[in-house]
């Protein structure tokens, strides 16, 4: 049996190509309107949060513009205006219809932002209805309840954005993306040795830096809700300040990092750690001496390293939906959850 | 056996009224440095980047001013830098000896910020003599791995910076603390259910939300380090859009609240959405009203929600001391830990 999940995740790289082809002729709108912008605040929660946790990253250390998320509640439940003025605000959601979101995006620019909405939901979502600018990612419609080709596309609408914020990148590397993505599905790694090592566990700590740092947050959450394993995304600095306590024989962990750029020595020092200390780590990209370090491992794009991450996800979504089968789940609708989210 | 970690967790009412000795007269000094900051980033790792979550919350909500937290790769990792006037960098370290913490200070500076540090390793700390402004918690010397007092000082230098930045608050409330939080040491509820209710399980859910949500994030953190549980700590809102998938009859959740302000109804439908589903939610603080909706509570201390959190996590402590004993583990010297951790 084919799950929707499956098929969704073979549908990246069409909903990759769609996204750019869309999007790239676009960056003059983005540059008109956040040229001049001191800062960047993303509003997003979930899978979508974790999106914004890439864009963080790529545009401070591409852009050099300072980055940061924002703390809804701040704007819902304390309903407390904040001087934004000189920020650009972007909101990400999938669906286009989380009221939380749709809320602190028009809080946003009550406190003086300009703002952008990114999601897949439409032009007339009431998020996009709600922005200066819409971004619409194209990844047709979402069934299964884990998000993976809304997730990479918004990375995708990412991307662009620090193009359209003069990001010091070579912009032809996008082009390269869809097809490292159509190479990763047909060959992903091994993943049956992963799928076997975390079969029987409950936990699983989930680390990668930087850029790859929103791989990891994402790849935990797909696990925890499709597979409701204990999942704890961690950046490896803040691991080794306290949690990397948890990894042991039953614990193993998930290393995540593109196969090049500033991450990669420290996240193969801690394949090498957790390791030595008798615990299994997996790896996922990396390159070869990731692999070499891992007692197991999924393969990374051939892409460099900031737009690794549209790649490095899809051996953890691969991993997610065969465990769900494995662990007796149905992935495409894991207990408690449904399409859109709505918090208050 | 009475554990290091047990002794440190009685001494924080004396650490709480010896640091807000020293640092309350020194409100003005805040004010000449950060008077005229447009907004706050703060730089930390582990229990410190916990405490920093308190001070971004209680900044945004009472002080009206933005506040982040820092990406210390982008300093350290990537070496990029940011144009940070007008910002005020805080950076939190308990040894104030962490490089990493350091060093990204050292960055904030070069980049334009005003700075602070708050630490205990004093004065004469690396971290203390690199920032403009050094805020030095009374602690005492901490032993055991696992930081409770040097904690609860850090959230009561928070505290006063947010005085020192205007925050809309009474200042007498500080004076309630130590005693709240002595009371509570006395008095912390029903820990021996709690501590059986997780004695055979391998992961739970902590949450709270705005100003509780660091008391979540360093309770999963002290759950995770002292007592090698699968800790997942996220706001309630996060918890809604995925992981909430992962609380069934063996993942219990952890719910904290203060017994006033705007997130305790969100807190306590979500206790009653948890063992409606025929899971096991424990409440700490939140008030009677927590309290009946979970399977068992602890108590949390009587004290306005901008200061609850210097009380909120006091149960979370003697709670992981208790249990890290009933799981056969010393809390005092979990494995694989140091007590100053040095990330690069």
């Amino acid at each position: 049996m084919t799950t929707m999940m499956r098929r969704e995740i073979a549908e990246q790289p069409a909903a990759l190509r769609a996204t750019l082809d869309a999007l790239l002729p676009r960056i003059d709108e983005v540059k008109a309107l956040a040229g001049q912008a001191r800062q960047l605040v993303f509003i997003a929660r979930g899978t979508s949060d974790n999106a914004a946790v890439y864009g963080r990253y790529l545009i401070e250390a591409r852009a050099g513009r300072m980055s940061s998320l924002a703390a809804p509640s701040i704007a819902t439940t304390y309903k407390r205006k904040l001087d934004l003025t000189g920020v650009l605000a972007v909101a990400l959601s999938q669906s286009g219809k989380t009221e939380e979101i749709v809320e602190t995006l028009t809080w946003a620019k009550d406190c003086g932002a300009a703002t952008v909405a990114i999601t897949n939901g439409g032009e007339h979502s009431p998020l996009a209805q709600a922005a200066h600018l819409a971004l619409c990612t194209q990844a047709g419609e979402e069934k299964a309840v884990p998000a993976t080709k809304t997730y990479t596309t918004q990375l995708a609408a990412l991307a662009v954005l620090a193009l359209g914020l003069g990001a010091e990148v070579d912009a032809a590397d996008l082009d390269r993306v869809p097809d490292a993505v159509e190479r990763l599905i047909a060959e992903p790694g091994d993943v049956e040795a992963v799928v076997e090592g975390l079969a029987e566990v409950s936990g699983v700590v989930v680390s990668g830096r930087g850029m790859a740092f929103s791989t990891a947050l994402e790849t935990a959450l797909k696990l925890k809700e499709a597979c409701y394993l204990h999942a704890m995304g961690l950046s490896y600095a803040d691991l080794l300040h306290g949690p990397i306590a948890v990894v042991d024989e039953r614990t193993p962990a998930l290393l995540v990092a593109a196969g090049e750029g500033p991450t990669l020595p420290g996240t193969i020092a801690l394949a090498r750690r957790v390791t030595g200390a008798g615990a299994s780590a997996y790896g996922i990209g990396g390159g070869a001496e990731l692999a070499t370090a891992a007692t197991a491992a999924l393969n990374g794009p051939d892409l460099p390293e900031w737009v690794a991450p549209m790649g490095l996800i899809v051996p953890g979504q691969i991993l997610t939906e065969s465990l769900a089968r494995r662990r007796g789940i149905d992935p495409d609708s894991p207990r408690g959850l449904n399409k859109v989210t709505q918090t208050e």
